[in-house]
């Protein structure tokens, strides 16, 4: 696997990388960045995965999500990868809507035609880009954790669930958290996966708990200003089966806060906190 | 004078608005941002201002910039205002170059045609911005200070040398030192103020303080990696003018660093202090 380097900055003491690959899982080049904080020669560090939202590429966390101050002092790699195959023959949306096909991988590997050939965005995030980071830079494959925005925070939680023995946290900003009972997530897992719900099930936090999925515990934060968290986050599906379930939780939902990166940097040292926290335990 | 709202997003416990405004300087429409950190109802709080560098708007440090949580901390109203007129009848660079025009005010009042109708960057940012400030926003205009980036770096100085009695604290990071000695001030100065040098010492830190200009003090940091640093920047004029003037100084040559906001947001929170500590004196 070659790996190209599209940028590479210094920053807070680390080095913020972008970065581009061919895919086998998408049969696309992939752009991702990585933040390696400052570390010493022969360290294999912690590694956080962060997952964008709608609309997303790696960029926009890159550029403002406010990460690398605390991840250069708690010593932690961040990765972030886009949201969806994009290119040449990548079909998109028929409609050129926002919520679906380009940005809008919604982390699923489609089943169905025409999607089903480049949107794996489920096993490039969960195995093929691990690979990659692991064989490229100096991260710890044993403490890895996972959090993301929106759509990605879907992706955060219904990974983390999936994957319990590899991810050490997982927390999320505005989560769509029950993918199967919203406009976005309904939209999303018909296109990809097809009209059988029981599908569903595996790319739905909610869902996967009720089915007996668990993981130690979640911290996640949404704004009461958020435009989408009546109709399309519904964060308190997910307290509820968290709380049936007996998982611990710390859901916060803070006052004035939007859907925005402004939201999301106000309250990222936090979550990097509670990933260091149980990283390094 | 009207202001219009154009985004108010909650962030780090302030609130983070981009406004539109017609201004009599520049004679178009003008967008600007101002970051309001949690105060109390009748505080009146310190205005840092903040110029940015060649190509930018308002929006480059607003999203890349990390000064908010810093801001939100020491109690700071964070101004950003755009680096040139931009609009319907503002001309640019006949050849349509990045370093001169439109995103290249040069924080000068332009006396050549076609420039000298709308490019009035000096009286914008030092006259009719702060007056609007002052009236729309919670702040104490006896403690102002003034910081930018490169072309930014250079107006903040400038504005500062020749404002001691205003402005508490000046800092720059990677600032066109001595425009007056090198292309791409070169450039603008003749573009903007004609052949006659004796007109561009006014907006050349170093001829200032070679005239007389006096500050109590500066912070500057540039990257040892910016590809500006030996041809466009020169800090090292400034430096050697403040040393023969005996204006104290810290100038700081970053390792690895370059002229991106990747370097920009890593020491932005040191500046903010510098600042802080000389509004609150």
């Amino acid at each position: 696997m070659s790996v190209e380097t599209v940028s590479l900055n210094r920053s807070h003491g680390g080095m913020q990388g972008v970065y581009k690959h061919s895919s086998r899982e998408t049969g696309t080049g992939m752009t991702f960045s990585v933040y390696v904080p400052p570390h010493q020669d022969d360290a294999k560090l912690p590694v956080v995965w962060y997952l964008s939202g709608l609309t997303c590429t790696h960029a926009n966390v890159t550029e403002k999500g406010e990460f690398r101050k605390t991840c250069a002092e708690l010593g932690l790699v961040f990765v972030a990868p886009d949201t969806s195959p994009r290119g040449e023959g990548v079909p998109g949306d028929p409609a050129g809507a926002y919520d679906f096909g380009l940005g809008a991988g919604f982390f699923v590997d489609a089943t169905q035609p025409p999607f089903a050939r480049s949107y794996r965005m489920w096993s490039y995030v969960t195995k093929e880009l691990p690979e990659l980071i692991a064989g490229h830079f100096p991260v710890d494959p044993k403490r890895q954790s996972i959090l993301g925005h929106s759509m990605g925070g879907h992706g955060a939680l219904t990974i983390a669930l999936s994957h319990p023995e590899r991810y050490r946290a997982a927390t999320a900003f505005s989560p769509i958290a029950a993918p199967s009972q919203v406009p976005w997530g309904i939209k999303a897992l018909t296109g990809y996966l097809g009209d059988n719900r029981e599908a569903w099930r595996k790319h739905d936090a909610v869902a996967l708990i009720e089915d007996g999925a668990r993981f130690p515990d979640f911290l996640i934060d949404c704004g009461d200003a958020d435009p989408f968290l009546v109709e399309q986050l519904r964060p308190e599906l997910l307290e509820s089966a968290c709380a049936k379930a007996r998982i611990p939780h710390n859901f916060r939902l803070q006052r004035g806060y939007d859907h925005s990166y402004y939201f999301v940097s106000t309250f990222m040292a936090d979550h990097l906190r509670w990933h260091a926290a149980r990283l390094k335990a």
